[in-house]
């Protein structure tokens, strides 16, 4: 498997992706890396060069730029540079933890779409009580999508989850505002009669109070409310360790139990840390592309390293690729 | 102040009911109670009759009945009474901790909308980390929304914070999925511009992750996305307690800290309570109408019942009524 990395994307680049690079290429068998970015940054981090090479950039996109005037305009930045190597065939599959926007624009424009997949689904595997985790998509690749939209989500998220986490007949349920059947807006109305015939293992609507429940392994929603569902989570877990935080502080006896607790509490976070799963696939493009979390380090690349390698293995798009054309043919 | 209840919803009625409309007779002056429901049961838990009488009601709206047929065909229920003594003029205000959508129907086709308010929103207030909590609409009861309703959400919530929580010029927020202005659905890109012009303290977009640390006094947003997000909220801290639970009980260490921290948890888990706000107020129709939390005690119904004296006194429902009217002249 050859791999494209942007080394100058997320928190603590270059110096957290090529640790990461050098841990995925001793712990994986045929993989070979290429780092795009700054060399003379890269160099002196990058203590083995086994199976890894650096393609030398001069440009870097930051968090701050207008995703699609940066990827037109900023041709020689790491990550253009990172998507143009999938495009031409150099590369099987491509990972950046950088600006979010510039990396869907780079897999549409530059990487491509799957024929017969419409949009993009920006899709992360999200932490469960369970610990089995569940895979959301759409979390904002596309806010303004149709039912076909959703019903193409539904089968991409169970070929991922079927080949890639290993779960046989993944559960797909429609993110919405009630379980019954006939809730919603127009386009989950519109969607739960279509997701009904597609060729998934479909059991109806979930509610936003169920999911980290997994209340299903794939759940469906357009990008605009996945975006919101998913930084909602963020927000209240956020508020509420700074809450816990505020309240083990406030008093000796409350100190005393902070001491008491505090690995076991470490072990809660981690439990509900998704950087374990692996980065946010951009399901729908002709090749991998893994969007790693911003704050990465290196074990999240890691993971990502490891996530965009069992794609390819388990020839995740090929499979998306065949099944929306089996789709097709068996409208005609 | 003469205030309608339905004594016959929601999961502790109507014990709680009963005890929160006795508290509350005895704290505010000039309020008078009228609570509809089964005399056999809600005379033995009437020990002070001061201010209350009771009107006997022999059908119940379970949390199981579809709402609009429910409201069509239960005329002798509860809640269907309790809108009607609104709509005839005998009572001022109205509270059920019963079924949402059954309120809602009863609401919009008993009680009726304000003119000039296409939709009524379902407003909760929802708790922030500093303690002062936001107000959050709509979150359900218009899950199709135009960038019209939202304008209208923006009123109606800036003038319900000024007048009844005391907000002098409230900030207003739209839910969207980043800050910077140009991001968003159709529906929100549309709203954003709406939102400039209309009489309010505009502060521009909001993020979910934000929200819980009061982003904003208001935040407004269409049905669907914000139940969605109420949900998340209630599913996240809902996963973390429970996690946080089994950490406290995993070890005789973690028990003994757990017995140091109980009344501060308790606090915290307080500090999330939303009864603590009162009920979702169900703005835009043409008398104040309360939803108490179907989990209701005697403390939140207390609470619903003093948010709905406020804004009766405070003349929410006239206020939005001549301030909606003043702006459609000015179109004119």
């Amino acid at each position: 498997m050859r791999l494209a990395i942007d080394a100058m994307g997320g928190d603590h680049a270059p110096k957290e992706i090529v640790l990461g690079a050098m841990d995925a290429v001793s712990e994986i068998d045929n993989l070979t890396i290429t780092l795009f970015g700054d060399e003379n940054q890269i160099k002196p981090l990058l203590t083995d060069t086994k199976n890894i090479e650096i393609i030398h950039t001069d440009e870097v996109i930051t968090s701050d730029d207008e995703p699609v005037r940066a990827v037109r305009r900023k041709k020689n930045s790491s990550l253009v540079r990172m998507a143009k190597a999938v495009k031409e065939g150099e590369a099987d599959a491509c990972i950046s933890a950088g600006n979010t926007g510039a990396l869907m624009s780079a897999g549409l424009f530059v990487i491509g779409r799957i024929p017969g997949i419409d949009r993009p689904a920006l899709s992360p595997t999200l932490p469960t009580i369970d610990g089995k985790g569940f895979l959301m998509l759409d979390v904002g690749a596309n806010v303004d999508a149709k039912a076909s939209h959703l019903v193409q989500y539904a089968i991409m998220g169970s070929i991922y989850s079927e080949k890639v986490r290993k779960i046989s007949n993944p559960t797909v349920g429609l993110l919405n505002v009630g379980t019954e059947e006939g809730k919603g807006n127009e386009l989950t109305k519109k969607a739960f009669e279509q997701l009904k015939d597609a060729p998934i293992n479909f059991i109806g609507n979930v509610e936003a109070r169920d999911i980290l429940n997994r209340a299903a392994d794939v759940v469906v929603t357009d990008g605009f409310s996945g975006n919101i569902a998913l930084k909602t989570i963020e927000g209240t877990a956020q508020t509420i360790f700074t809450l816990l935080k505020d309240t083990f502080m406030s008093s000796t006896k409350t100190k005393i139990a902070a001491g008491l607790v505090k690995n076991d509490l470490r072990g809660l976070k981690n439990k509900l840390d998704y950087s374990e799963y692996g980065g946010a696939g951009l399901f729908g493009l002709a090749a991998p592309v893994i969007k790693a979390h911003g704050s990465s380090n290196r074990r999240a690349i890691l993971s990502a390293i490891k996530q965009a390698d069992h794609m390819v293995k388990h020839h995740v798009t090929d499979t998306i690729k065949t099944t929306v054309e089996s789709i097709e043919l068996g409208k005609e």
